[in-house]
Parts: C-alpha cells; sequence; structure tokens
C-alpha cells in the first residue's frame, strides 16, 4: 500500500504532460512546482500560448502538491478548477507553483500561480479535489 | 478589416490543438462546437483523460463561439474559465460545446458541456473573455 | 430519519434569508426557485443591488435543490460557487433558478441563473457541494 | 472629477453593507480589509454563517481593494467571483482581506481571504472587475 502512495508520489507525470513537456521541478510538502519550455506547439492562432497549456501546468501543479499529502491508498481527482489569465506569454519557461490550502478527509483545496519569463504573473487559479480511497475508505 | 475578421473565424485551430487532435466541428452565430478523439496520449498518470484536454477542449469552443460574434477588426483573450469535471474519460470522442450567453462591448461571457461517448456529461464550465480593437476601440 | 429530511426539505429558509427577504418559490426533484423583491436594503453605493444578494439568491437556491435529492440523515455544505454577473438590477423582483447537474455519493454539482424584471438574465453561476452523514457515512 | 473619486473611496459602504453589519477596517493601495461581528441574522438553517454574508464581505473588500486604484472618472462593477468555503463560523468576527493582483486599463483581478475567531481560514476567492469611465473612457 506505501509501495503504492510512493509509486503515485513519484510516477512520471504521464503521457499529457509529455505531450506538452511537462516536467516535475520541486515536490514538497502540500506544494509543488512543474514547469516547461515553450514551442510552438504550445501556441493558439493568435501566437501566444494557449490558456489549455497553462491550465494543464496548474491542474499537474495541483494534483502533485495534493498528492504529497495522500496517505497510502488514497488518490484524487479534480472537482473544478477556476483560473484567471494576466498575461500572455510567447517563449521562454512558464513554472506552475501550486499549494494545498487546506485538506479534509475528502476533499482539498489548492492554489496557485503561473510565472513566466523574469517572473512575471502569467495566470492564478483556485481549485477542489475529492480524496477517494485510504484506510477510511 | 473584414478579411481579418474571416482569418479568425475560419483560421485553423492553431498549433496547440493540432498537437491534441481537436477540430472544429460546427460554428454557429454565438455557438461552437469541437471535438477529438482520445488516444494515450491525452491520459494522465491514472489511465483518464487528463483534465487539461478536457479543458483545452473547452477553452478553444469558447474562442470560437465568442470569434463567430465579433466584428472586424475585434480580438478575444481568455480572461477566465472554471471548470467542474464531472465523469472521467477513457476512450471514444469528445465533445464541447459552447454557447456564448451574453456580450458587451468589451466582455462575453459563455457556457460550454462536454460530452464523451454514449452523451455521457463529462465537464461543465463557465468562461468570461475580454474584446480588444474594433471600430470603437 | 426521514423526518428529519421532511424537516430540512420544508425548513424556512433561515436568518439570513429572512434578512434578505428571500423566500422559497418552487421545489421540484434537483430543483428549486428562490426569489426577492428588491428594496434599498439591497443596494451597493452605487445604487444597484450588490453581488452578495444576487449571491445570497444563488447560494440558497442550489442548497434547495441539492436537498430535494438528499437521502434521510444526509446533509450539504457549499465547497465553492462561482458566479458571473450580467446585468445590474435597481428595482422589481429577482427569481434565481437552481438545477442539480449531477449527484454522486458526496458530491452534487449545480448550476443557476439569476433573472430580474422581464425575465433579465442577470447572473449565471455554478457550485460544488459536498454530502455528509447518510446511511452509507 | 477627482471629488467623485475621493467620493467613492471613502463612501459609506451602503445599504447593503449596512444591513449585514459590514464595516470597512482598513484600506490601502489596492489592498481592503473589512468586517462584520456574527449574529444570528447571519446564519443559515444548520446554524452556521450563510455563504452569502462570507461572499458579501468578499465582494464589498475587492471592490474597496480596486476603488482604491481608480483614476478620477473610473468606476468599477464586478464580471466574476469565485469563492472557496473552507470552514464554517458560528460566531465572533469574520473579516474579509483582498488584494489587487493586476489592474490593467479596463480589467482588474483580485483575490481575497477570509478569516475568522482566532485567525481560522473561512473562505478564499479570485474575482473579476470590469473597470468604466476615466479619462480614456
Amino acid at each position: 500500500m506505501s509501495g503504492e502512495t510512493g509509486g503515485m508520489r513519484f510516477k512520471p507525470p504521464g503521457p499529457l504532460a509529455e505531450l506538452l513537456g511537462i516536467r516535475a521541478e520541486t515536490l514538497g510538502e502540500g506544494e509543488a512546482r512543474v514547469g516547461l519550455t515553450l514551442s510552438d506547439d504550445h501556441l493558439n492562432p493568435y501566437g501566444v500560448v494557449h490558456g489549455g497549456v497553462v491550465y494543464s501546468l496548474v491542474d499537474t501543479a495541483m494534483g502533485a502538491a495534493l498528492v504529497s499529502r495522500l496517505e497510502p491508498g488514497e488518490r484524487c481527482t479534480t472537482l473544478e478548477i477556476k483560473i484567471n489569465y494576466l498575461a500572455p506569454a510567447t517563449e521562454g519557461d512558464l513554472a506552475a507553483e501550486a499549494r494545498l490550502v487546506q485538506r479534509t478527509r475528502r476533499v482539498g483545496v489548492l492554489e496557485a500561480r503561473v510565472t513566466g519569463a523574469g517572473g512575471a504573473l502569467i495566470a492564478l487559479a483556485t481549485g477542489t479535489f475529492y480524496i477517494q480511497g485510504g484506510a477510511a475508505g
């Protein structure tokens, strides 16, 4: 069981993350930072990063931050995320930092920020995740 | 100028949409439907579709629905989107249908639903877009 | 136990609802409509209805719509609500209609619309509620 | 014109705020804190503070934080707010602190936190406001 948690904790980020080039950067207790280097593949028709790329970073960072606080046998799914876009990005690195604000037995609430080149604030987000399984399951 | 609008209106969905396999399906006045066929590339580490894929469909559909109501010289950017996930999806087609609920001179509000195989409801979302440019700009 | 559910179901809307003049109008299976008649007390410093009044209608309608689908011994709390404002209102009646989009064992997702005089669309909202208690509790 | 801004800036919080007992506490540049002392009037049928009260604090604090950064002749309206509830409150004081994260010519993005007795985190929220008027208007 602890093996499963360990597996989730250090598991590679998965196929979509690989397709987008998302890499895990740091993982703390209730915190996670993931990033990617922008390429032409990430752009929308206007030549700036597609909102879905920024969102995917946020969702991935939130999931990782929450997983760091799961017990053996627990797993989590996104109930909802709301993202506000603050500035466009066209090149360089993007990083999403997520923080677990609160976890109850079944629900985790997280917030995240996305920054771009030079630390510019690109987006902020809040999300709610549902936690399944575990000893109390 | 009308050429530019026409260009936006029928422009291919862009690099990220191509990477994810998102295709425009129908475009009405203030409405749009976009879809994709799920493949392994769209999955998260748990083997279900990554939230970022579903979100990218929603953002793309909302943008297309709003663009259908833009005047010559106007363009739009996403201010925020909130998405609620209702069910996981693992295979088959996903479709996002977006509808423009209201447009003022500078702001568009949209809602969207994502459905999967057999019409199952996968997600619902609301979003706010900012409209730039135009004769009044 | 069914008495408790019945009690929740037909309980008066509570002190804050009374303070604001919120009245239950109709209650169906997974649906509810609540309303109020605007007075000077509901206004913000600009002379239009305060966003908190519109929001309170939405939260109350969503809660009522979900309660109509609770089992004996279950109760619900709001995890999050997002509300988009579409038009200001200054007088006449406001009504919020909420609909339960999906309920799982522990989570309900709802959407709501608020209309004003002449049926004008004032706001739209989506929300997530947590369900506690019940036989499985 | 500067008189109008001054008026908005220091105007009493308005009728709904008075009805709920909301008081302005501190106002900085792009920041504001408002509070209230819970009474029976603020409760829902379950005996805890109604979500609409917490939300009204947030909306009021965000508006005040943004107004502190408006130019003469500008005014703002709420486009959308999303609020996550973290803990119930039944008595004592509630305070909402809002911060302007970014302001462009026409849009302000804000975040807020609500704390209760002993500094307990009650809610967090993000919002988008539209800015009208001003020299550029």
